[in-house]
């Protein structure tokens, strides 16, 4: 990576890609093996990144290539761990029953570096390709000490969900953040904000609609 | 590079971060060794790029977060080559006196690859750095396959100036170009367009206006 690529600078915690309805809900209700994001359709959602050259699930070559391919393709940029938790991991609450379930990616998770799950119920490590998952129970704060050390000066992604993010915000751990606003309402589940402007005493805010529908809002601490 | 990085994609000639008046114009008139860029004011044309954190000369921390930052840190991802024009590289013209001029850059370059400076007088290639400047006549399409082999499988980018990318767009390699718009207008000089309408035949455009007052004009090939 050259000095351009984000290397060398500060170490950063970054949410990225991360997707809200107009009215603020990250998922919607009912979390299921079926339906990851509840009552909510995941296409209306994320269809946006899916449609760009860059995104990182694409197996055919096309795609577009204006603004909405700039926010997929910054997604691994410069990115050595990701912290994630546990309902983003899986849909399983409580205690693990087993330990079979390894994640909604199968053998090749688009992450490609150490995972951090945050559960009050930890496991034994798991690899999958390039990704290792590890289960961890601590404060955000303890959390991101361990990715910082794992991701060897290169940035931390911090992956959601909802809770997740939330709860770094509230601990003021979180540097940039880019999420994605589409144009639909949910009415309920896990809601990020009721509007970007409760975090703006915190955060520089840009806000940058696109062709496809979504708005992209960028965030950077004062 | 990770698939979301671009390398494994196509091999693209790519503009990036050039930048225009709103009139088109990429340079003033009167080039000079003081005036690189004629009567052009460059603050008036680039101070958008230098006011993010990602700006490759950036040597303080600090800088913008927002969406031109996602333009200039995009900048030296999966770049293997760049091709100049010779007026980009200095502003000598007809046969070279000595070969004492260096480029405008200093001891250390910010290309970080081979460069491939376009110019009917070659001379003897040049390393400063990670930076080896080759002088090379030959046809849009000649250059482009050495810069693309020079590339090892990394896209190449298209540096300018204006007389440059002209001769590339008319000989119809270019894959993807970011042009900056800037608020002002210059009247005369090096024009890339009269307006970018010119190339909707065979580019899909977006236009994403930034809030530090340019637009990003962003194109691939249809």
């Amino acid at each position: 990576m050259t000095a351009a690529g984000g290397a060398g600078g500060p170490q950063l915690l970054r949410v990225q890609c991360f997707n809200v309805s107009r009215d603020g809900f990250g998922s919607g209700e009912g979390q299921s093996l079926e339906r990851p994001f509840g009552h909510a359709d995941p296409g209306s959602l994320f269809s946006w990144a899916g449609a760009t050259a860059s995104w990182i699930n694409r197996t055919d070559p096309g795609g577009t290539r204006g603004l909405d391919d700039y926010l997929t393709r910054d997604h691994a940029r410069n990115r050595g761990a990701e912290i994630m938790g546990r309902n983003k991991f899986g849909p399983q609450r409580g205690p693990w029953k087993d330990h079979e379930w390894q994640g909604w990616w199968g053998d090749n998770p688009p992450f490609h570096t150490p995972v951090f799950v945050l559960t009050h119920y930890p496991r034994p490590s798991l690899t999958l390709a390039d990704t290792t998952f590890h289960f961890i129970e601590a404060k955000p704060a303890e959390a991101l000490a361990l990715a910082k050390e794992a991701a060897n000066g290169q940035d931390v992604r911090l992956g959601g969900g909802v809770a997740t993010v939330r709860e770094f915000l509230e601990a003021d751990l979180v540097d940039t953040m880019h999420i994605a606003v589409a144009p639909i309402d949910l009415g309920r589940g896990e809601q990020l904000w009721k509007t970007p402007e409760e975090l703006e005493d915190r955060f520089h805010i840009e806000s940058a609609p696109s062709v496809s529908g979504v708005t992209h809002l960028l965030f950077w601490r004062r």
